[in-house]
C-alpha cells in the first residue's frame, strides 16, 4: 500500500476516534495489556528471531552491542511494558477537558476544550517496547499513529502491533486503522513530506536520528537532538551538595540525555580542588577545557572549566547548551533567581541533579518524550503534549453586526471550569 | 548588515529581555504611544511619500486599489493604532506566570513558569499599523522581533520603527536590538532558513504570502493560509436564526478570513426555498454546486449545496474546509454536540455567526493572529500564544539515586498557584 493511502486512512481514523469515550479507551488499553500478556511466548519467539539476525550484525560490526541489548525483550522488560500500559489506564483522559468557559454576552458562551492533535508519525529505533507504549499513549489521547520502527526489531514490532490491532478490532465501535505500521526508508521519506495528513512527528532514538528528522521535515517535531546539560558551581556553593549532585548527574546513568556534560566552576569557589578530587574518586573522568564544548559524551567523561562570574556561566550555557536542563549550585538566592531567569533552557535547576528531568519524576505518569522546542511543549512531555484545543461557541442567533453597531456589548465573564 | 548578524543580535536581545519587569515594559509601551502621537505629522509625511509611489503602481496595475487603501494611514487609523498600544499596557503580563507548583518530595519543588518564546520573525504586507501593533505585543511578551514589511509602506515603516526604537533607547536598562527591521526579498529567504536563531514566524497578510512561507521554512509558522468557513443548516434549524447568521457571516465583512464561504443545507430542511430567497434579498450571490469547493471568495459570493445528512455535512467540512471556523444551525442538541465534536476546526460554532472568531471578541484583549495549526496555538491567538514555559526545580542537594534505590519516594503534591 502506498504511503499516502496509509496516511489518508490514519486521518479518517483520527477524525473517528476524536469522539470516543474514556471508558472505551480504557477498556481497549486493559484488553491490550491482557492480550500481550496472554501471547507473550509468541512475542518472545519473534524477538528471538530478531536477536538471531542481530547477532550476525553485531559480529559484522553493523550494530553495536548496546543496540543488541536494547533489542532484547525479556520477562523483566515485558512486565514493565505491561505495567506501563496499565498505568496509562489510570491517568486522566487528556481530551475533552474544559480549559476555559467564558460568557461573551448573555446566552453566548465560549468553551475552550482540549482535543487530540490528529495523526502522529512515530519513528523509533531498536527498542521494541516503544511500540506498545506509544500505541497506548495514542489511544489514551485519541490520536491516530503511523509507526516506523527500527529494522532490527521488525519481527517483534509486527507481532506486538498485530496483537494490539486484533484486540482493537474485537471492540465494537472502535475505529479502524488507528495504529498502522510502515517498514521502509522510503516510508520515512514519505512521512516527513506528508504535512497534509501528519500533524506531529515524534522521533524516539539517538541524536543522529532526531537531527536527520528535524532537518528534513516541515511538520512539527517533538523531541530533542542533544542533551548538553550543565552544572554551574557558584562561589557560595555547598561542597557536599555540589559533589553529590554532580556525581549523581554524571554517574547514575551516564548515557541518559539529562546526564551532565559540562561543569562550570566559579573562580572564587574556595573548595575547587577538593571538589575535583571527590569527583575523580567517584570515577568521573575530568576533561579540562576540551576542544569542543557542545559535546554529549554519554559516558563518565565530564568537561569542565573555570568561569569568572555568574554572567559568564549563563553566557556559556546559552551559547553551548542544548536548552535541555541546566543547574546552579549556590547558597545565594539572588544568583539562583538570575540563573533560572536568564538560562534559556527547558529545565533550570537549583541544587538538584539534572537527572530529575523526566516525565515520571515530574509526576506526569507517562512520558511522550523530552522536548527542547520553544513552541507547543517543552521539557518532559506528558499526555497533555499530545493534545491541542478547539473553541466551541454556542449562542442563539448572535450576529457580529449588533456588536459593531453598538446595539449589544460583550461582557466577557469567566465561569469556573 | 548580513541577516545572520541581525538574527544573532536578536537572540542576544531575547535573552536580555526575558528578565525585564512588567513595569518597565509598560513604561516603554506608554512612552512609545506618546512618542508616536507627538511625531504623528512626521509619520503622515512619510506615509504620503509611500502613497505617492503607490499611486503609480496602482496606475500601472502592479498593486490593487485595496492595497493602496490599506497602505493609507489617516487620523482614524493613527488613533486606533495608539489606542491599540495603550490597550496592551492594560493587559496582564503573559510572562512569569506560575502555571503549576508541585512538591515532588520534601524540599524539592517544581515550578512551571510561562516565559517568552525568543525571537519572532514577522512578515507583513502593506498595512503600516501592523509594525506598531506587533512591536507592542513583542515588548509585552518579552520577545525579540525581526520585522519585514511590505515594500509599499517602507517609508512609513521606517519612521514608525525609528520612533519606537528611539523611545526604547531612552529607557535605562532596556535591552538593545529588541526590534529590528529588514527590507529585501533576500532577507525573507534568509529569515525562513534561520532556524538557529528564529523560533517562530508570524505572517500577517494574504493567503499567497502565508502559503509561500509555510512551504518554505522548517521554523514553526503561526497563522492560517485559508479561511474556508462553513455554515450547515440542519433539518431542525430556526429559519430566522439561519438567515440572520448567514447574512452576518457573509455580508458584515466579506473579505475577512472568518466570513462564511460555503452553505450546506440539510435535504429535509423544509424552508430551504424561503431561506435562499432571504439570502438573495440581502445581496448574497448564491453559487450552487460550484466546480471547486475549497475556495475563499472574499466577496458576497456564497457557494451552497444540499446534503443528505449531518454526517455528510461533517465529511464535506473535514474534506474541503481549512480548519478555521464552522457552524451548525440547529435546534437539536445531540446534532450540535456531534457536529462540534467531529468537525476538526479551530472554531466549532452552534447558532452564531462565524465572524465571532476573533481575539478581541473572545476577550483576549489583543490578537496576534488566527491559527489553523494543530500544535502550540489554535484559533484566535492572544498574547499567551507568544509564550512557552520552562520548569524550575529547586531542592537542597537532591539526587536521583536515592529515588531509584528506594531510599526516598516522590509524593507529587500540587500546591495552589
Amino acid at each position: 500500500m502506498d504511503f499516502e493511502n496509509i496516511a489518508r486512512k490514519a486521518k479518517l481514523a483520527a477524525l473517528a476516534v476524536a469522539g470516543i469515550k474514556t471508558d472505551l479507551k480504557n477498556l481497549a488499553l486493559t484488553n491490550i495489556a491482557d492480550a500481550l500478556e496472554k501471547n507473550k511466548e509468541k512475542i518472545f519467539e519473534a524477538n528471538k528471531k530478531d536477536l538471531l539476525d542481530a547477532e550476525k550484525l553485531v559480529e559484522s560490526g553493523e550494530i553495536s552491542k548496546s543496540i543488541y541489548n536494547r533489542l532484547k525483550l525479556d520477562e523483566n522488560k515485558m512486565r514493565d511494558m505491561l505495567q506501563g500500559i496499565r498505568d496509562i489506564v489510570k491517568l486522566d483522559d487528556p481530551v475533552n477537558k474544559k480549559l476555559l468557559i467564558r460568557e461573551l454576552d448573555k446566552d453566548l458562551t465560549l468553551y475552550k476544550i482540549s482535543c487530540p492533535i490528529g495523526v502522529l508519525g512515530i519513528i523509533f529505533e531498536a527498542r521494541p517496547d516503544v511500540i506498545a507504549q506509544i500505541s497506548s499513549l495514542a489511544i489514551k489521547s485519541s490520536n491516530a499513529v503511523i509507526l516506523k520502527g527500527g529494522k532490527e526489531s521488525i519481527n517483534t514490532n509486527k507481532i506486538i502491533l498485530s496483537i494490539i490491532n486484533e484486540t482493537l478490532d474485537s471492540i465494537q465501535d472502535f475505529p479502524k486503522n488507528l495504529l498502522q505500521q510502515v517498514f521502509t526508508r522510503d516510508d520515512v521519506a514519505e512521512m516527513l513530506k506528508c504535512d497534509k495528513y501528519i500533524n506531529l512527528i515524534i522521533p524516539r532514538g539517538g541524536n543522529k536520528l532526531v537531527k536527520f528528522i528535524k532537518e528534513n521535515t516541515k511538520i512539527p517535531v517533538l523531541g530533542h537532538a542533544d542533551g548538553i546539560c550543565h552544572i554551574f558551581v557558584d562561589e557560595t556553593a555547598d561542597i557536599d551538595i555540589a559533589a553529590n549532585v554532580i556525581i549523581d548527574a554524571k554517574t547514575q546513568y551516564p548515557s541518559a540525555c539529562n546526564a551532565v556534560e559540562t561543569l562550570l566552576i566559579h573562580d572564587n569557589f574556595a573548595k575547587k580542588g577538593e571538589l575535583l578530587e571527590r569527583l575523580k574518586s567517584s570515577g568521573i573522568k575530568l576533561d579540562e577545557n576540551p576542544d569542543i564544548w557542545a559535546f554529549e559524551h554519554g559516558d563518565i567523561t565530564l568537561a569542565y572549566k573555570t568561569v569568572q562570574s555568574l554572567d559568564n556561566a549563563i553566557e556559556h550555557i546559552n551559547t553551548y547548551g542544548s536548552g535541555h536542563t541546566d543547574c546552579i549550585i549556590t547558597k545565594n538566592q539572588e544568583n539562583a533567581e538570575k540563573f533560572m531567569n536568564n538560562v534559556d533552557s527547558a529545565g533550570v535547576y537549583c541544587n538538584v541533579s539534572t537527572r530529575f528531568a523526566d516525565g515520571f519524576r515530574y509526576g506526569f505518569g507517562a512520558e511522550v518524550g523530552i522536548s527542547t522546542n520553544k513552541t507547543h511543549a517543552r521539557g518532559p512531555v506528558g499526555l497533555e503534549g499530545l493534545t491541542i484545543y478547539k473553541y466551541r461557541l454556542i449562542g442563539c442567533g448572535h450576529v457580529v453586526k449588533d456588536y459593531v453597531n453598538g446595539i449589544k456589548h460583550f461582557h466577557h465573564k469567566d465561569l469556573s471550569v
